[in-house]
């Protein structure tokens, strides 16, 4: 990783960090009285809590990456900042309820106590159905930007994250583990549970900034295979990744026998899967040009990520 | 109530339960191959079990009576049916959360198993999820209607449904278990927990058919009036009703503790509140004039039904 993309890394991260902050803070509400915000200060604790963590923010990143690639001035915007939070609050939404003890049960969490157990169980359903709310709301308060294009990013946001996106993908991993499935099935998974909203990060980057069919089209391309390179390498990392750098339990996958690229391809194979899908994800950036070059980076970094 | 009224609701609870059906089923997705439909099978059936199950429909028929008493036929048009299928989609996932083992933990809805007794935790909480994320869908999917109108309805519908509406009333609501809380405390749960998805049912179907200010300001006065009416019905019937009309079980409220307004007023002076609310409904829509009608029937009915 060069010093100018770290560099760029850590920035937008601290930018992202800044924006979701100030974005699930407290907000006025036609329905809530004055005085009865002590009574929700638990609930939002537990989604500030849920979001503000030392993630990677790596969908963050890809918004703004992919507004820059089309213009720098949209990326600088805060309305990039809004998109960004709204695509984030959901996989940190997705984050909480896949902790749950009904669905993975994990206790830790980016090195952290996960929300169920640094609240309650309860307190982290209703936090993780306010952060996915607070998502599709919060694509309503862009500015100076046309009704249609947020019309368009709610629409591209709740596909990508419901039943035939994000969520169906995680209901297809619950029925998959204990189960033999092969590679295009681990595929179907993983293009649902994680690849939906990566796509969609890219493409609402590009929308706010206007990109034409064909960018879109190509931006769409690298997106789809820099979401299987990042679980490839998660997987990966399941394996070779200690507790401590990884901030979760290591093994976490191995020990629920769920199915695993190194499962299925062997640990070299998976490897060599990565890095076939980030000289795809190059190549699908060709037409775009110079200023696709932070995406480039993005995804070497995908796939040569410690934790 | 009265014979007309009553085949009114009839006919509009079994208008609201075909679209519920039409816009719950299977969609095209962009994610989603189209081989893997059967893996979502479940959560799709999971979704459908919790939409399609008699209920009261109180919700979609606000949307329908506030959009007729501004424009019948914006009243009558599809667009309608998506609106109140949206609200709707939002209600059920809340029950779905709520009914969990970490929530109010119940075994029965409306006479039937709940979402997670009927196939399982993991499942109901993806149900909810999925449900939440279809609901600001369906708002992109309005034909022939301004970018401007979805968008905004996409705001109240979030608003509403978010941490300073109804999730917000949920927590609330879940630290007030086993507390004495005052009149107040109690309107406030009852204001974001039920009455804020209220509300926006009225205004969603009222700006849909271009209601002016002043139409918008006279229906949330209404609204208002009879989401509070709505919760101090609830409560009594708690206490009057049988499992058996209730289709859920009898006295739950009083089981866990909940603070209601039969226990603060005495059940004699929680009939007098529902009147009283009653009375405000009506008066709230005389500036609407006749073809507010149907809004007055409900709100009589709401406050006279049995389950």
């Amino acid at each position: 990783m060069s010093q100018s993309f770290q560099a760029y890394l850590q920035q937008a991260k601290q930018r992202a960090d800044r924006a979701l902050n100030l974005y699930v803070g407290s907000f006025a509400s036609p329905y809530s009285p004055a005085d009865s915000s002590e009574y929700l200060a638990r609930l939002q604790q537990a989604m500030q809590y849920s979001l503000i963590n030392g993630g990677k923010r790596v969908r963050p990143v890809l918004v703004y990456a992919a507004a820059n690639a089309i213009n720098p001035d949209t990326s600088a915007s805060s309305n990039a900042d809004k998109v960004a939070c709204a695509v984030e609050m959901i996989h940190a939404y997705s984050l909480i309820h896949d902790d749950l003890p009904a669905m993975d049960d994990d206790d830790l969490r980016r090195g952290q106590p996960t929300c169920h157990k640094a609240f309650d169980e309860a307190t982290a359903i209703l936090a993780g159905d306010a952060l996915q709310a607070r998502a599709f709301e919060l694509l309503t308060e862009l500015e100076e930007c046309p009704a249609e294009t947020q019309l368009t990013l709610v629409k591209i946001l709740s596909t990508a994250s419901g039943q035939q996106g994000m969520v169906g993908g995680q209901a297809i991993d619950l029925g998959a583990a204990d189960q033999t499935i092969d590679l295009e099935h681990l595929e179907i998974i993983h293009r649902l549970k994680t690849g939906a909203l990566i796509r969609a990060a890219v493409a609402m980057g590009a929308i706010l900034a206007n990109a034409s069919t064909q960018q879109l089209a190509d931006l769409d391309r690298y997106a789809e295979a820099i979401g299987l390179a990042f679980q490839v390498q998660d997987d990966i990392l399941d394996i070779e990744s200690d507790t401590a750098t990884l901030g979760k339990t290591q093994g976490a996958d191995q020990a629920l026998n769920k199915p695993t690229y190194p499962a299925l391809l062997g640990l070299g194979g998976a490897k060599e899967k990565a890095r076939q899908l980030h000289q795809q994800a190059l190549t699908a950036l060709e037409g775009i040009g110079d200023s696709a070059q932070t995406l480039k980076d993005l995804s070497s970094y995908i796939i040569s990520r410690s934790h």
